[in-house]
């Protein structure tokens, strides 16, 4: 699908209010496309004001922008990646793969709501998360259609590379962020971050090159330990030192008492993408980190024998159906029912020590 | 646990009506213990006169006599295994395997509700089954006692063999029926007949000595094809040739029909027990074999890669358990709330030509 | 890669001599290609004349015709199969998957003596086999380059059908065969017959509908047993009915036996392909399922419960990645490495009656 | 089997030296048995003085007395459980499991040559060694016979519990060595130890109550990181900062390194046992956890999409078989065989950074 097929149509565009957001929503609608610009507040560490998007948006064209609130979204899809243990190749949580399934969730119902049955998104075409779109517009509406500009020959033609988009939206006056260059790219939500390529390609920039946006690396944190105790009901956390939570807070609470400890900051791995190419990414999620090896802890004590070796196939079938994008098919759907069993005897208090 | 542990107590005893029953049921009466006898109804195909085991029993000394109506049970646990595809190592129903958890199942709730709390049956100490019951027991009603006189001393002290049986029951003028050499020894029920031990131990006995009970050899079959179409909805067979069928119906008629065309008949398999031996029997289970053959095809049509992955770990999973005895834990659980989607997606009609 | 990267380039074309081959070698000799055509054989029951094929090609244009003598190989490649039992989900015998597998690595030998780094091939873009020989290839030869006409939009722009193609073929007075209409299509190896595509997408035509190249339909078959003795040493079938065989002939007489009984002879299976769809194909492989199946009844009795379960864990892994074309990657060789142990094991006579 | 069965027979006992060693060994000669002592040189961190043993346990009657140097076997065995990354449910190294495997192996070699075919072991009724034992010479000598004292009905009569034996020993003035009442009881190799029992049982008590035996808990490791290098080739640990070192060499450094760090101390598990009930296990493995997780990352680097699936699958496999004590049986073989090309390609240098 190109952008010519697109004249005259509305689309919904997944947009970051950054340069590639800019550039996309401008150059469409100058062709003719009416461009709803939809962005999802997942309660990223590195929070944006999504007023100053939703200006800079209109500013380039957007026909309507709306703000998805998918807080409790991304929370309520943390708290299954934690029940099934669903970490990939080891111990990365998943946390860009599970938000790419909760933003497409989203849209796709405000969408409909709306009468859209076009998505566009902004991912590039090598990595995981063109697919992952993809895939998961696929599942939930497979009357949609797709369209993505980094596999659009007319818009790669037109734009070789960031600075065409610089000149492009400077020729317009459009009020482009002016952004520094990083060493490394960061995707973010409330689950973790995930940082990768720039710097971060080379083997030998060690993990702990990153700044943390999530607390503090190992080395720089507190020297003496600090307890937290974690009651869980029916596979939720339902409270924290005593204190009651719900699913939100408790993956918020939980982010900030394992980032000051330095609890899953900054571990690393070369992962194997979807798409053949091994990438290597350096991953901060501390609040999964707690609450998932807290439940870990609480799971030894619920599961036999059998069970624990159903539930380990499972979580590595499901892990791997996330990673990919699949977290919506019928297979995952299967994997999870199979685990409901598992969620509904998870209850007890877990208590540990954070150093 | 030894009959002297019995005394004075009431246990429910698993009484198929032959010799081993009288038996068991005299010498326990005499030593003090109140035995009251079960007897299941699982459509068996050789099925025996209810009213005549109940005299039997009776006349043994039983204290009451509780004919259970588990046909319905079984045809439901023979759609599951059906809807499972749970066939063991190859093409084995399991028709023995679930048989054990249904009648367990029924005498506890039997039990239950006339307050008896030890389970008694007369399962040889050499095979599977002794542990199927012990472990279906053990799951449904953790609180349950156990007591198999093949396990116990006693009981082996005081009758070594057939003999010692059969001259004991002579003195009493039990009323055992006389019961010729059979070359091998038989489990029947709705689903199946498992033919074993005797004769067929020898792989030089072909599969085809047997004597088939539900239907004819492939080579003794009708010479000209028998079509037949089965209407499955959310995975229930509910209609056989147009005529709309129950379970119980829908297994029932699949016997006749694939027995005379000699599907299922004679199909053998040296198997790994559970026990760690090995055993080589002899299955007949027509109707399995055509719904669940049916249903197979069905399933090539509802499933797509990743599903079909999943269902077949788990299909090979679940026969494992229920051939072992687990088909009540926790993982069987889980392994059927993972099948649950699949099955509400069987729909459809499948016509299959016999020969 | 279109035709133009090719100019003043030699390919290696693996050509059937069919409509295709010709109108491909012809229209890229015309361009100013060089290309050899490699047919291999592999023992196909169709078996064509190869001068006749060689005559045609060079007729064509091709510099060179290279026949492949691919017959130990294809049967040293179907006693795998039986070693692994890696049937696709259920019991299609991957006789197509590996056989490209044996085309790839034959060419890729050959090739690389030749010095020629460029393989194509003629499968169309919608199959499992264009997949088949892009991965193959990678595999076995990173450094090769692929082309695949049926790719490349020049070659698409000029031929858009089958017309355009007899049209250019007869303008230039080329040798092609007359060839009517067939109702499916077939590829055919020494292991067997796959039909497809044409009525058989119909699920409403039965899979008796074909017309077997291996032998009879079950209904056509001799109503009186026919029994067949088969001796395994070390996993390898080295003798028939007391006759000493090597693999070649082991597979080639288990086809007649098989063929003539009916074996194996039109099973049908509604397959997941790895592009996506769904596809119905009609199978003959009788010599597979003759030893296939005798083979599996040596496994009962040599591996214990938990060789068992791995076994059938890597037969089902091994048969989806030959099926999807990774049957040379490092996770196939792991699998063959695993079953190893076990064939080393496989020694024994199996009787079977056919019927 | 009881000691009665062993009169005027020569057995060989694994003998720690403790007091179990010298009553049983008391007891046995007493009653005509001629008793061997086997002592394994493991390189347990807390070392006994085999001379010392050897003089205890022939004052106790012991026949004859023999130590086996088995820290090569251990360090190798070591390996294999980091190249297959076999951690039990989570990151228990197995130490205990691998190690009972290297004894047996040991053992049995060495009967071999003495012609003794009695195996002997104390291990208690309730735990996880006595399968371990029983399944390890069944596999690697299925002629040899075992005799277990906590079996014995015999033995149990005679010493209901510490102290029957001690008393029992001071009688018979034999050397017993004074022991205080340990909180806890611990398995010790080379590879690692394991604390369990007394008031580990209770959840209530933190993993940091034991006192550590290879190292330091991390809240009192070193405020600075420790960075650490290290090569592999082809699966084997060749160099440790730049040294060359042979396995041995490599895990007993790499103890020391990892120790003084706190790396992989004090790590806990509840467990599942092969014999059904739970138990909770506080672990110290700082070499195994240091060279593990260098191995994992260059599996990272190595491993396709699809070979990690099946390494995933064939390592859970291979670790549970090996806590089981399965670790020589034809499945486990299996497993080893399909790893094998994944060692080969384990190759490169990891530096990690301790703290």
């Amino acid at each position: 699908m190109t952008a010519n097929d697109l004249k005259g149509k509305t689309i919904a565009f997944a947009a970051s209010g950054g340069l590639d957001s800019c550039t996309v929503t401008r150059w469409l609608t100058e062709l003719g496309v009416t461009v709803v610009c939809f962005t999802a507040d997942m309660a990223q560490p590195d929070e944006p004001d999504f007023s100053d998007v939703e200006k800079r948006m209109r500013a380039c064209g957007a026909a309507d922008f709306i703000a998805l609130d998918l807080k409790d979204s991304i929370a309520e899809a943390g708290l299954e990646i934690i029940q099934s243990q669903s970490c990939y190749e080891g111990r990365y949580w998943n946390t860009t793969g599970i938000g790419r399934h909760v933003i497409v969730a989203g849209m796709v119902r405000a969408m409909k709501k709306k009468g859209i049955a076009i998505l566009s998104h902004g991912s590039t075409g090598r990595g995981n998360d063109q697919v992952r779109f993809q895939l998961c517009t696929n599942m939930l509406a497979p009357e949609f259609q797709i369209y993505a500009p980094w596999r659009d020959e007319l818009f790669l033609k037109r734009f070789g590379g960031r600075s065409e988009m610089i000149d492009y939206c400077n020729e317009r006056k459009l009020p482009i962020k002016a952004s520094k260059d990083a060493p490394y790219s960061t995707d973010a939500n409330l689950l973790g971050l995930t940082h990768e390529a720039g710097k971060l390609e080379s083997l030998e920039t060690g993990p702990w090159f990153i700044t943390p946006g999530m607390g503090v690396l190992p080395k720089d944190a507190p020297d003496k330990p600090e307890q937290v105790a974690i009651r869980f009901e029916q596979g939720r956390p339902v409270a924290l030192n005593g204190k009651n939570v719900k699913a939100f807070e408790a993956i918020s609470q939980a982010n900030v008492i394992g980032g000051r400890n330095g609890v899953g900051i900054a571990s690393h791995l070369v992962e194997n993408r979807f798409v053949g190419v091994k990438s290597r990414g350096v991953y901060e999620a501390p609040g999964m980190e707690l609450l998932g090896s807290a439940y870990m802890y609480l799971l030894q004590l619920v599961l036999d024998r059998r069970a624990r070796e159903l539930f380990d196939q499972l979580s590595m079938f499901l892990s791997k159906q996330i990673y990919q994008g699949y977290g919506f098919d019928l297979a995952s759907h299967m994997a999870r029912e199979a685990l409901a069993p598992t969620v509904k005897l998870a209850t007890g208090t877990i208590t540990l020590n954070l150093y």
